[in-house]
């Protein structure tokens, strides 16, 4: 369903424009465009990971063209987490403009920053708590505590005259979290009796029924399998959940083992959530891996990236024997993390490896060793009933969710009409309590490869992808300027089409002859030698071998 | 763990030798090779379907060289059921040699006939039964009932002097099964008391804890949700899971629905099943689908393929809106099967592009409308009591499959040295009751492509990858053949690299330069002139977009 895009009028007075320009349709690269009285504020700028279609990406950030002409207007960028998926994309926010301020919690801005500085950029930013209000530009902003799995998220309430906007950022509603710190639902109920013009609420576990476990029941397992382990225990998760690894390394000192972080990130993560005070650690649990090589086996345990199967990753080059740490017979490797949809298969490929080096794998599949970050269809329901909000826009999440979210809402008797299903790019205007849709924006996928931002195009991608599947071949002629007659090839080189290029030797005769019926009636110019080239090899190919690889004629003047 | 490749010795008489082709270590083309005095029998052979890091490939096959030299002693094939990963490859082998004779129930005979007539292939075939004694050649066959996903299933018990083995093929022990044909326990039980030397077992889901549920839970689901739906209903399954069907069928008939079915082997594989009364049509409840469009929306059932995403199959057209059945607000589509893994991406993006078109989707992740067709770890611990075999050789799974599987062995308390983890091409000789590893030889992927069998490598795969991930760039030079000075170019074609050619002016003349160096110092060998050029635009690749392309030089003299 091709979207059609058209042009929102011009921003009335005492009108509130919400602009997604990532975020919906996709698990990833959140990011949304506020705009009240000329000023632009930015809730979250993350990345998305590619999939299999899109090769050779690296990264995908919002499109920021929407706002490129007006970054003199944004008075500031909100950061409700410190996950990639709401934080990545500001590196290349801040190429365009160094000076757009950053506004979030403690561990949040902490976490951006050192991002930051591997990109040589030094932000401004301001340090903001549950609780806090701050008036940016025409914005009055509120921030209320929320869980999620990573500490100290922050969701924001937007007040304008146009009315009050919740924005929830990711979060869930775990009762007996680790911390301590609850989703403010006292907040929220105060906001809900002020009245909620619009609810931007995270839709990534809405189609999932009941309630999220809490992470406080992760620990007995953590507890149990350590125990047990003979030999050395290594424990995968995302290198942010500070929670996770809270409870690793509590489990880890209460059965006598030290433990070593691997992994840049986890090193990195875990070094500024110690600081802050976010990660607790007993006296004298953390070891330098190096050292830590030098422990008995039974008493050490390794806190390690790679849970999705990363390839690059501590873990996968663990089951490759890549890495300093060999598993073998009697190692115990437990992935506390999810399998993030499109990764499964690289991650039994590394749960396969490391079984077949003779280690116990423990994963989500066998043990309940890792639980959600996102609010299941319960938690929505109960943020509903407590805020009672006018209208609302799901946020987060693919197509389905974003649906299973908007069906949530109106089972609490939030109309139809009120309920946006909105895509990247859809223009909401809100002005006294009404929401409506008033524009969809373009919004294409901006590639980052190599050095390069935005200078991959889809094209690029279909041409990978053929080149994926097909292979190519090439065929050099090289042509009298004068006469025209072949002076040297026709020269075919293939790659990924067939073992050998012999195989081409038979369909030369036929390109020659194929360019000199073209030399004889006339055709001269190369780029139309070229398609006949083209014609020839292709047909042939397509014929013989039942394929159609991606074929690259030239035809060159000597 | 890269496999140490050796050769098992001669085989002694009165020893049974057994060779698994496939199946272990991977899901799909499993074929295992039994070889006494000489003489070979083969049990299954199927395909494997391609995973992402086997770009292009349409199947990969079993690795028939181990055989290819004795095709002349082969006894026959037994196939143990219909399914592609045990029937896929016979037309494969059948073009080495067509007169091998197949061996199988009825049903199964009859799917594998209907795939060789489109190969053009009329097989010699033996129809057997559950019970039923054959000797083929020196092996004394004995045929088994199981159940499984696809009706009319067999093990297949295989005496010599060497001894009893006992090959499960695919199966699982649901009690209620809706054609009542269980896996024939009191076989297994009159087995085991004659005592069972070696066990090929199923390994699918011996990492499942537990009991797989009944196929005849799915059915009053089925029943609800078409009771329910205001509009058409379209259900994807399998096209050979003739019991799912069957529920389908039934249901739809209880609420005065008929039901039209979709996709070519869909409509091939039930006609197939009718014809021979493993399916029961109730009397006027099928429909053509072209007539099922006069219906009213309330009285139509579509049972399509493309349960997994597969792109061409009828439900990802349909959510392409490229199929003459558009869905829309009010259709209920109903995913009646497994996700295998690898698939989940392409699933989502059809239930997303359905949700998307208004239609409600049902599937395994918000409802009960898929079981598994393997054995989980609690009925295969029944299969070890009561076989007690003394050897056990877990088979058709990835390495955590079968290491589970061996795990279950060894708790019932078969000793943990006869319990063989092999892989494709471990050699194991039986002798008076005693299974030994006495080889193995080496077993390479056969990928088809095209019509192409086997011709596509590894290495054609890697460049695939490396193509498919950063693109190539050619240049080419025409030098003078007498001069060595450059005649024409250095011309630079991209692909998949950058949006523009014209990123690469830049580099053309440090190409010359390179080019007019290494002619100075006498280098006249188009070979070695290619690397100059390879060398000096790889690292101006690397360097300005800091990527890794292929790059295909080519120098030419004119």
């Amino acid at each position: 369903m091709p979207t059609t895009v058209y042009d929102p009028p011009a921003l009335a007075p005492g009108t509130l424009r919400v602009i997604p320009l990532g975020g919906l349709g996709e698990v990833g690269r959140n990011m949304t465009v506020f705009e009240y009285e000329g000023k632009l504020l930015v809730v979250d700028c993350g990345v998305l990971f590619p999939e299999e279609h899109q090769p050779g990406v690296d990264l995908i950030l919002p499109d920021f063209e929407p706002i490129r002409h007006r970054l003199d207007d944004i008075v500031g960028v909100v950061l409700t987490h410190g996950h990639e998926d709401h934080i990545g994309a500001v590196p290349y926010l801040l190429k365009l403009k160094g000076d757009i301020p950053l506004i979030g919690s403690g561990l949040t801005l902490a976490l951006i920053e050192a991002k930051l500085k591997e990109h040589r950029i030094r932000p401004y930013t301001l340090t903001v708590e549950e609780g806090q209000r701050e008036k940016v530009g025409p914005f009055d902003l509120e921030f209320v505590a929320v869980n999620h799995s990573i500490p100290d998220a922050l969701a924001v309430a937007i007040r304008t005259p146009a009315g009050l906007v919740l924005a929830t950022g990711d979060f869930k509603m775990d009762q007996l979290p680790l911390d301590g710190r609850i989703t403010d639902l006292r907040a929220f109920a105060r906001l809900g009796e002020e009245g909620v013009d619009l609810f931007l609420v995270d839709s990534t576990n809405a189609d999932v029924p009941g309630f999220t476990p809490t992470e406080r029941g992760i620990g007995p397992v953590l507890d149990q399998v350590i125990a047990r382990a003979p030999r050395r225990v290594v424990v995968a998760s995302f290198s942010s959940h500070v929670h996770r690894v809270q409870q690793v390394l509590d489990a880890a000192h209460a059965n006598g083992r030290r433990v070593a972080l691997l992994g840049r990130s986890m090193v990195r993560n875990m070094g500024i959530a110690a600081d802050l005070g976010y990660l607790n650690v007993p006296e004298g649990v953390l070891i330098d891996y190096k050292k830590a090589r030098d422990l008995p086996d039974n008493q050490i345990v390794y806190m390690s990236t790679g849970s999705q199967g990363e390839p690059m990753a501590v873990l996968s080059r663990m089951a490759n024997l890549d890495h300093a740490i060999e598993p073998g017979e009697g190692d115990t490797i437990i992935l506390a993390s999810s399998q993030i949809p499109g990764n499964e298969n690289a991650i039994y490929r590394v749960i396969d490896g490391l079984t077949k080096l003779g280690a116990t794998v423990v994963h989500k599949g066998n043990a309940k060793v890792h639980v959600s970050g996102h609010a299941a269809a319960g938690e929505l329901l109960y943020c509903y009933n407590i805020l009672k909000p006018k209208n609302v826009l799901p946020v987060h999440g693919e197509y389905r969710h974003l649906m299973a979210n908007a069906k949530l809402a109106r089972e609490t008797g939030i109309p139809e009409e009120n309920t946006i299903l909105g895509e990247n790019g859809t223009v909401v205007d809100l002005r006294d309590g009404v929401a409506s849709v008033v524009g969809q924006v373009d919004i294409g996928f901006v590639y980052v490869d190599g050095s390069s931002v935005g200078e991959i195009t889809d094209a690029d991608l279909k041409d990978r992808r053929i080149l994926g599947e097909e292979g190519f071949i090439s065929v050099i002629v090289v042509v009298d300027s004068a006469t025209g007659k072949i002076v040297s090839g026709p020269e075919i080189h293939a790659r990924g089409v067939a073992e050998d290029d012999r195989v081409f030797d038979s369909v030369k005769p036929k390109i020659a002859a194929a360019l000199a019926e073209a030399a004889k009636s006339g055709v001269r110019d190369n780029h139309a030698l070229s398609q006949v080239v083209r014609r020839t090899i292709g047909r042939w190919v397509n014929q013989s071998l039942r394929r159609r690889p991606m074929i690259v004629p030239m035809v060159i003047e000597a």
